[in-house]
Parts: structure tokens; sequence; C-alpha cells
């Protein structure tokens, strides 16, 4: 399929289109319109509109979207069909918990093998994934090409990670390390979790929420009161 | 300080105006130009000097920023300032990793107390936080009133805990459960963390590589052909 290039505002609300229309096909939903989806999404139905539009039609003026080709065309712009592999760098706690708790197949990716360097947890399997020791890295890349790593390790040791990732050839690096890596091939991705980003979004809205409290409530009249 | 509403565009640019400048000003950094700036972060300076305009003048055509000043209104602006208390529900691999790993203090928030229902985890301390029984959790909200629950429970337990947690009367929701939790006072914030929507985005831009990788190369006279 081809497409034109979209912002990165449209790509990151596929996902929450993508939860949602799921959540109907789930339910039986055959049809729905963009404005039933504005109403469980909360953007604008002409915003839906516009974005999907993007990708070409899926819809009919007045007619609504077929359910099931909306999911079906939705996985596809997403790469969800894909079947990828992925390993996972540094069984800490972090790494333990998104092996233990995500589901990385209704992501379109299959984990294969983890890694870390601590022989308490080498040789040992989570979740069904086998632990190796970081020495099989290498090899391991060379033979199997993993598409995806996720990067679990401590921060210090992102950058030397990322460095063995893309040399080994993988095409995508998942960064939980809260570590800016330099990668020097353009043709890997990169996606950040950045932890202390959402945070601070987080007090921003709080410290919004507490100056909307505190702002004078103006009476009729011209009299105004602080509340307390 | 009063300000305007600004769009969540800008302000999910918030933590990265300010992990860019934070750097400058650890490194001794006194001024900077916008220019500098959108190398560093990688938006375009016109980018930068609307954003900031939001927030009142910052700097002066053609001199630049002051550094110092700069950290600080965005730290304002974010509520880095405001010594905000937290909490945080559910010590399993996720929660530990939070507790022994992220900073809180360097977003503004100092961690009180954990809490959990499992006996092998209550009365435990994990880096300077006592990990208290849940049962404590209603009277501790009540006495001590934290601002923000950071909400590390399995996914089946986040509505009941997050139901609690505004009963008792919390400001903020930090949500890790990938559950969409319901709210019924409009007054608390909260802010998710989705696993599963970052990863759709890397998958978005991995597939998107993997097609332009693939699209025809067209030669001169006409000729095309297809990349192996």
């Amino acid at each position: 399929m081809r497409r034109e290039k979209v912002s990165e505002n449209v790509i990151a609300r596929l996902p929450q289109y993508y939860r949602c229309i799921n959540e109907l096909y789930d339910s039986n939903c055959v049809r729905v319109s963009s404005s039933t989806l504005s109403d469980r999404i909360g953007f604008s139905a002409a915003q839906i509109r516009q974005d999907f539009s993007h990708f070409g039609e899926f819809g009919q003026q007045g007619y609504g979207y077929n359910v099931r080709k909306l999911r079906y065309e939705i996985r596809e712009i997403l790469g969800l069909n894909s079947h990828n592999t992925c390993i996972l760098l540094g069984c800490g706690n972090l790494g333990k918990a998104l092996l233990q708790n995500f589901n990385f197949e209704d992501c379109g990716f299959f984990m294969v093998e983890a890694f870390d360097k601590d022989p308490a947890v080498v040789g040992t399997t989570i979740r069904g994934v086998e632990v190796s020791g970081v020495e099989r890295l290498e090899l391991m890349l060379d033979q199997d090409h993993p598409d995806m790593a996720v990067l679990t390790v401590p921060r210090e040791e992102a950058q030397r990670a990322a460095d063995i990732l893309v040399e080994g050839g993988i095409s995508a690096i998942w960064n939980f390390t809260g570590a800016e890596i330099q990668i020097s091939n353009s043709d890997v991705v990169v996606e950040n979790v950045s932890f202390a980003d959402s945070l601070m979004k987080l007090s921003y809205h709080l410290n919004l929420k507490r100056e909307e409290t505190d702002e004078p409530v103006f009476l009729a009249g011209g009299r105004h009161l602080v509340k307390p």
C-alpha cells in the first residue's frame, strides 16, 4: 500500500483509534459512524475523518465505517499484521515486568529470546522466553536477524548495548533506558519510552488545575471572592 | 503566574525542552539562541519561539535566552518546583523498577510510601520507601493527603484501586496498568503510560521504513528496478 507522509500527531492518534475499533470489533459491532467514534475517543468527528483521509477511504458519507475493514486497514497501517520478531536486553525488574505482563503479540511482535549478564537469571525462562547470557547476543543477531530489540538495561549501559544491536543489523529499538541513544544508521527506528516526560506532563496538568481552582471567582455586581 | 490555555502538542514538547535546557544548565551554559536549541532538539527555531511565546517572553530578539531563567520558568510551567508528594500502589516488577530506578524528585515528586497486598513484600523497604499493606491505604490518604499516586497494580485491579484513590481525595494518578480507568471527579488528573501505544508507533515507523526500502527505484531512461 502506497501512502503519503503523515504527521507525528496523526501517527500518535492511530493506536488510540486501533484500541477503540478493536473493542468495537470484539463486541461484534459491524458499522460505526465518525460521530460514535468521536464520543468514544474524545477527538472531533471532523478530526477523525481528516486523520483517516490520509490513508485512503475507509467509509462512506452518511453510512459510517465497516468495523472489520477499518480494523484490518489500521492494523496494516500500523504494521500489526507483519509478524516481527523481537528480543529483550536486560532482565531486571522492568524487563521482567514486560516479559511477564506485556502482550507483544497484540502489537505484532513475537518475543524470541531475552538476554542478561546476571548468572542468577541466565538459563531461566520467563513466561516461555529463555534468558541467555549476553555473550550469545552477537551470534544470535547474526544467525536469527530479530527485527526489534527492547532495551531495558541500566541507563549507563544503553549506548553500548545499542551499538551492538545496530552493528548486528537490528531494524528497531524500543528504548526504556531514559538515555538518549545515538544511532549511526538512520534506517534504524528508535522509539523512546520516557517516564520522566510522562510525569512532567502529569505535573503540568496538576499545576494548571490548582491555578484554575485558586483563580478569583467573579460574581455579578463586580465583587469577587477567592475560593478557599 | 497567569497563562493562556495551550495545546497538548505544546505541552508534550515542554519536557523535551526542559531536558535540553537542563543539560545546558548543568554544563554551565549561560545563554542559548533558538537556533542552537533547534539543532539540539530537532524542532525548528520558529516552532521553539512560538511555543515559548505561549508562556510570556523568555528571550530578546538577536540576543538569545538566559539559560538559568529559562530553566526556572519551564520548571515553573511544568510545576517541577511544587514539591508534591506521591505514593505507589502495586510493588510487582514494574512498581519495584520505578521505586528502585526512577528519580521522582527530578520531576518534583517526593515518594512517601508504597502499598502492596503480598505479605512477602509488605514491611520491606525499597530504596528508602516503606511498603505497607493495602489495608492502610485509606487511612493514609485521609491523614497524609498525598498529591499523586503511581498505579502499577495488575490491570484487572486498576479500576477498584482508582476508585479508592479518588474517594480518598487524590489529585492525580499516573496510570501504568494499561486499563482505561473511569474517574468520577473531573478535577483528578490522569496521565496514562501506554506501552502498547508506544510499540504500535514503533511498528508503524518500522513498517514505513520497509515500504520506503522496497519502493521501486526509478532510473534515467524510464527503466526501473526493485531493490532486492
